[in-house]
C-alpha cells in the first residue's frame, strides 16, 4: 500500500473535495469563497416492471452546466477572479461530490474525478506518476463509498467527448455508488453463477483464456494483464482489459498491478485518438464485485469502448439496439484489433508505429 | 380480414419485392431494369458469455448508403433516367428485402417498409387509409416471416431522424426477422412469467390497469387502446400503447382495432413533432409475442421514444447506461405526459392546442 497525500475540505454548499497529490507536501488549504444554494435535489428511483430494472430520475440535470467555453471551465483550478469548483490554485487529482448528481445522497452517490489540472489533456497523456495518484484515489474512494449505507455497487467510469454527450471537456473521470447492482454487472454475474454451476471455475478467466488462445483479437499484453477485442464486441472499437490473476475488484491489486493496469488502459486509449484524425470518444468503466453480493464470482476488467466506426461516422443505437436490445456491429472484432494493433505507439519489436510518428 | 391488394416481383439481384396498394387495381409490373450484382455478404452472431446475449456482426454495412441527396434517394418510385429500388413510377406501400441486412437470409431476414412513395411526409401524415394498408403488410409480413425456418422474432420498427443514424430520410420503417428472441423481449417474458407464478394473471394487463387508475401519465385513450408515458421511462419522451384487450400480437388484432391503434400511433407520432420546432428523431416499434416460444405471456404493444430532451439538446447514452446498463433521465414522465398532452393537436374538449395551430 502506498501512502495517500490528501487533504479533505467542504465547498461552499457543503459538498466533500479530497485533493489526491502525487507526493507530499503540497498545501491545498483555500476556502471556496463562492456562495452557493445548498443542493435541494431529490433523485427518485423507479422500478420498470417489465424488464425489472431501476430507473434514475434526476430532473434537476436537465439544466445543468453544459459545454461552457474553456475559459469558464469549472474544473479547471480557480484563479485571481475566477472561482471553480476546486478551489485550490492548482491540483494533482481532485475528486468531489456533483453539484448535478444523477443519485442525490439520499439515493447514493455521485463523484467527480479530475484527473489533472491541465484542461487540454487526457488520461492517454498522463505520466506513470499520475497514472498511480489516480488508480490511489480510485481506491480510497472505492473503500468509503462502499461502506456508506445502501451502497451496493461502486462504479468508475470516464465519458469523453461530445458524441457521447459530455458537457465539459476538462479530462475527468466519475464515480457513482448506484444503491443497486446494475443490470450489466448482474447479468454478468448469472452468467458467472450458471457457468460454475455447469462447468466449474470461473467464465472471466475462461474468456480471457480462450481470446489469448486465440490471439487474433489480443491488442497489448503485460506480465498482468491482457487487452482484447471481445468476440463479440457490441462497439466498433471496444477494449476489455482482464488481469491474469483472478481478483474481484480494484482494491485486490497491489499498487504494482494497479499501475501497470492503468498504464495498459492509457495505452488502449492513446491508440483510440490514433485511429481516426481526431480525438476519440469514449467511454472507459471499471467492471468489478458488488459490495456485499457476487464477490466470489466477480473478476475485475476494466473497459473501454467508442461509438466512432470511421472518420466521418458515429454508431448510433437504435430500434434494434434500444428497443429490442439486440447490437448490429458494423466493425469486425479481428479488424478492429488489427487496428488498433497499428495505432500502437511502438510495435512489440521495437518499431515505430505504422500511423502516426 | 380485409382484402389485400399485393403485386410481388424480384428486384435485379433476386431480392423480393412486394407492392401493397390501397385499393384494387393498381398496375405495379414495371420490371428493375438495373444491373446490379447479386448479394454476397454473410452475415455472422456471436454470443457474448457475459451478457449472454447474441450479437451480429454485420460488416457490410460499414458502406451502406450514407444520407444521399434527396434526387437519390433510393426509395423513392423510380422516373424516366432514374431507376431506385421501387421500379414502378408510383406505389402506396412497398416492402422489399434490404440491400445491406443486418441479417443476412442464411440468418434470418431484413426488410424495408416504404409507408409512401411521398419522400418528405411522415407517418404521422398518413391518411387512415393509409395507415390500414401499412397495418395490413405488417400483420402479411409478421406471417409470411414467421414461417421462414429458424425465425424466432419478428420485430417491426421504424427509425426516424438522423439523430439516431437514420441514412434515408424517406418515410420507411424496417423489419427485422431474428433467428433469436431478442434480449428485451426474453427479459419481460421472464417478468411476466415470474408475476404469474406469484401474483397471477397478466403483468402487462396489471401495468395498464395501473397507469389507466392512476392517470397522470396517459396521454391518450381510445375504446380499445391506452398510450402512456410508463412510470420508469428510460427515454426523455417516450409512450407505450397498450390494448386493453389482452390480445399477444398484431395479427390477433381484428381489421377495426388494428386502425384504431394505428392511428392512436400517428397521433403520437405527430405531438412529437409539435414539442420543439423541428421534427423529432424517433424510434417506433411493435413488441409482440416470439414465433413459437412465450405466446401465452405476451402483451401487443407498440412503443414510441425521442432521444431528443430540449430543442437544443440529445438525451446520449454513456457510462451508465452503455457499460452499467442503468438509464439516468432528466425529464420526470408525468412532465413528458404533460407536455405530450398539449401537444394534441385537438384537446378532449375539442378546442384547438395549446402549442400549434
Amino acid at each position: 500500500m502506498t501512502a495517500l497525500h490528501t487533504t479533505a475540505m467542504r465547498l461552499a454548499d457543503g459538498r466533500r473535495l479530497v485533493y489526491y497529490d502525487d507526493r507530499p507536501g503540497a498545501v491545498r488549504s483555500t476556502s471556496d469563497l463562492r456562495t452557493l444554494a445548498p443542493l435541494g435535489t431529490r433523485s427518485e428511483l423507479r422500478h420498470d416492471p417489465l424488464q425489472d430494472e431501476w430507473v434514475v430520475m434526476a430532473s434537476h440535470r436537465q439544466d445543468r452546466t453544459h459545454l461552457p467555453p474553456a475559459d469558464q471551465c469549472p474544473l479547471c483550478p480557480s484563479g485571481p477572479g475566477r472561482l471553480t469548483e476546486i478551489p485550490a490554485g492548482d491540483y494533482d487529482v481532485a475528486v468531489f461530490e456533483n453539484r448535478f448528481p444523477s443519485l442525490s445522497p439520499d439515493v447514493g452517490r455521485c463523484e467527480v474525478v479530475c484527473f489533472t489540472a491541465d484542461h487540454g489533456a487526457s488520461f492517454a497523456q498522463l505520466t506513470p506518476e499520475r497514472l498511480a495518484t489516480v488508480g490511489a484515489a480510485w481506491v480510497d474512494r472505492i473503500r468509503i463509498l462502499s461502506r456508506l449505507p445502501g451502497v451496493e455497487y461502486v462504479f468508475c467510469f470516464e465519458n469523453r467527448g461530445e458524441e457521447i454527450g459530455v458537457t465539459l471537456h476538462h479530462p475527468h473521470g466519475q464515480i457513482y455508488a448506484y444503491p443497486f447492482v446494475p443490470p450489466r454487472v448482474r447479468r454478468e454475474l448469472a452468467s458467472a453463477a450458471r457457468w460454475r454451476a455447469e462447468r466449474g471455475g470461473c467464465l472471466f478467466c475462461a474468456v480471457l483464456d480462450r481470446e489469448l488462445a486465440d490471439g487474433a483479437r489480443v491488442v497489448a499484453a503485460t506480465g498482468g494483464f491482457a487487452a482484447f477485442v471481445p468476440a463479440a464486441a457490441r462497439w466498433p472499437f471496444e477494449v476489455h482489459i482482464y488481469p491474469r490473476r483472478h481478483v474481484p475488484d480494484l482494491p485486490a491489486l497491489d499498487p504494482d498491478e494497479r499501475a501497470e493496469l492503468l498504464a495498459l488502459q492509457a495505452e488502449v486509449l492513446g491508440r483510440f485518438d490514433r485511429l481516426f484524425d481526431r480525438p476519440t470518444p469514449y467511454v472507459m468503466s471499471i467492471a468489478q464485485a458488488p459490495v456485499s453480493t457476487g464477490r466470489d464470482l466477480a473478476h475485475l476488467r476494466m473497459e473501454a469502448f467508442s461509438v466512432r466506426r470511421s472518420a466521418g461516422k458515429l454508431k448510433h443505437l437504435a430500434g434494434s439496439e434500444s428497443a429490442a436490445g439486440t447490437f448490429i456491429s458494423d466493425v469486425l472484432p479481428e479488424h478492429a484489433a488489427e487496428l488498433l494493433g497499428r495505432a500502437a505507439r511502438v510495435d512489440l519489436a521495437g518499431r515505430k508505429g505504422a500511423r502516426n510518428g
